[in-house]
């Protein structure tokens, strides 16, 4: 039986996806493709109590129908924690969505047409390309590394331009101050949109957190904030991703039209996942965890670094990131193929992410991805070995 | 400062939502207008173990990012629980969703385009105009009991038919067997989808259930579940809401599809709930608290009809519903507006719901729905009494 066609978006996938579902199927395999968290840092204990306790103690608000914009309680302490000197945020100011993704979702609803322009930081997380394909926008890429980027050309004109300042997905990237007050004053001059997506903003390994560009966009002594960035933060890599608790942070009138399109999308978000995030907030455990965090990830990056080194020195450049979950690499050889890199990595029992899917456009070939957070030192020197290996049958092997 | 323009959808929203709003200011309010479960129903106490000993027990399962289409077990258990003799599902035919309301938005995700048709039952509920109105379809209104209606002519041409069989929100009508084939048998011979939209599907008050119409879809025999309905689920009604937990079950290369629309979407469901969720039905918790919720409902619903019967009589038409949580009625008076009469309704301190919300061109203000989950007999009947002076406040007011 022939049925309705399915939309149009849904054609425009990269094949590079069904390599990763066979991946799942190879034993033995070293996952270096995902970005996922370290299990053992989670404080599950705690949290278990947490859980127990948010439903006894508030069943209305772990039970019920959450209000579509977050349970007050919650949005009162997000604002208050991204507060400072100078930037005075309230309830009004926040949203709660169901993970990081769900923002991500509801910006594509509220300020996407077919046609859109979205200025990107490149290469740009996949999980944004997912989550406005069905929209069907237009990128323009921002580079913001290079010599004769203009922050106000390139945000000219779109409807919003999308950055991940800290140890950005994929590139691993810290976007300096100088960088955050250039778009920020952009976004200023063209009155544009400027989404700050944030979900690696604790993970600093090796110095203080860079101010956020929604303080830096804050007009001092202006009242409730009601600037141009629309930032987003997650609890799923500071404490467990399966609570599926995000939240951005947004001049009021955006907040509001969020909330209409969030009522359309899922309703609310679990009262008893946000009553948690409150508690483990509110209790201190979020902040307790994250010195372990910290130094299981750096000894990690370390340790991937090091083999790195050893080994793909002649093959890869790439630069030591300062914190979050990834490091970057490009093929000294500009005829490196890493859609093919996959392919004969996966053949040695290793698996890293290739550069293609993090392109609106599929071009760019040449680098990959390795993530770092989920396995042990022994785990990724032995992973890198295998890409060495992988690598040098690459070269040899005309495609 | 002025800043991009909001998505065209954003516009085409209906007026009476602030009037719902301003109606939460008013104290010693009866709200009648909601869809909302009585927290009393909700076993807290076992829910609180359930929450402990899934982050406990499970870890993996409640803290990680869950599959996108859900944890296995789940899965599984909502295919057993679905299958019956001649049927045969497996987690093939199952994604898990973030309530219910999130099944709505990722069909239209997966099925619509701007100008795409539907043919909905009509009156429709309202939160699968809200799910859709971000893809901006156009509705081919389905009045099932009209004696002109032609199931083939209706689903033909349409991406997909929109029913809620079991006690439809808002007119509460139980749409009979008979019915119910012929949208199947149409469903195959125009090739179109179905989608069987079923909060209510346990809220029987009078009669056992009747078949679905993804049961009476199955063909016989045939293996694997692979007919045109996409049915779907919830937790809200049968447990609690703040779970968040729903799930849709349909052919393989629906269920695939919808999987890539969640991804974008929000990356997967919490784990928690959803492991609360199976260990609710696995443990038995689930059918244990049903009993309860059914004799408490089917008393409110006669008390409420009962104190209709005594003061609304000469105003509105009503049928008594077999089941599900709503009273649909429909004024006598062919020039009684029922925006007006909520108007009113806010003023004499009570809440109903106006038919202009359910009707995608917001024509219908003839009727109006009333809840009789939320409040007790004798909040019920002060109810009716307050809306009775509205009514008649109404048609004396040339508005």
């Amino acid at each position: 039986m022939k049925r309705p066609a399915f939309a149009n978006w849904l054609s425009d996938t990269n094949d590079i996806t069904q390599t990763f579902l066979s991946a799942g199927q190879i034993s033995g395999l070293i996952n270096m493709a995902g970005g996922l968290p370290d299990p053992s840092t989670w404080p599950v204990s705690d949290l278990s109590d947490l859980a127990a306790a948010a439903v006894a103690q508030h069943p209305h608000e772990a039970l019920a129908y959450a209000p579509i914009e977050g349970l007050p309680v919650l949005r009162d302490l997000i604002a208050q924690r991204f507060s400072v000197h100078g930037m005075r945020l309230t309830r009004e100011n926040v949203l709660i969505t169901t993970g990081g993704m769900q923002a991500l979702d509801l910006i594509g609803k509220v300020l996407l047409e077919p046609g859109s322009l979205i200025a990107a930081q490149s290469p740009a997380y996949l999980g944004a390309l997912d989550a406005w394909r069905p929209r069907q926008p237009i990128y323009r890429p921002m580079r913001l590394e290079a010599n004769d980027f203009d922050p106000v050309t390139a945000l000219t004109g779109v409807q919003f331009a999308y950055t991940v300042p800290n140890f950005s997905n994929p590139s691993g990237r810290l976007v300096s101050l100088a960088e955050r007050q250039a778009l920020v004053e952009a976004a200023h001059v063209t009155g544009t949109w400027l989404v700050e997506d944030d979900p690696y903003g604790t993970l600093y390994y090796d110095s203080a957190p860079l101010p956020r560009m929604l303080t830096l966009s804050a007009q001092r002594d202006e009242g409730l904030y009601d600037g141009p960035v629309i930032y987003m933060g997650t609890l799923s890599k500071e404490l467990a991703p399966g609570l599926r608790i995000g939240w951005v942070v947004a001049a009021p009138n955006m907040i509001t039209t969020l909330v209409t399109a969030k009522q359309g999308s899922d309703m609310s978000t679990s009262g008893l996942s946000q009553r948690i995030a409150h508690d483990s907030f509110a209790s201190g455990l979020t902040d307790h965890v994250l010195p372990n965090i910290l130094s299981l990830y750096r000894a990690r990056r370390d340790a991937l670094c090091a083999a790195m080194k050893a080994h793909l020195d002649d093959l890869f450049d790439w630069q030591v990131p300062s914190g979050g979950m990834f490091v970057w690499a490009t093929a000294r050889d500009a005829s490196m193929n890493t859609d093919h890199l996959l392919r004969e990595a996966l053949f040695q029992g290793v698996c890293i992410t290739p550069s293609s899917v993090f392109d609106p456009e599929g071009q760019n070939r040449r680098s990959i991805r390795i993530n770092f957070t989920l396995n042990d030192p022994d785990k990724l020197a032995e992973g890198i070995r295998r890409l060495t290996v992988a690598a040098r049958a690459t070269i040899a092997k005309p495609q």
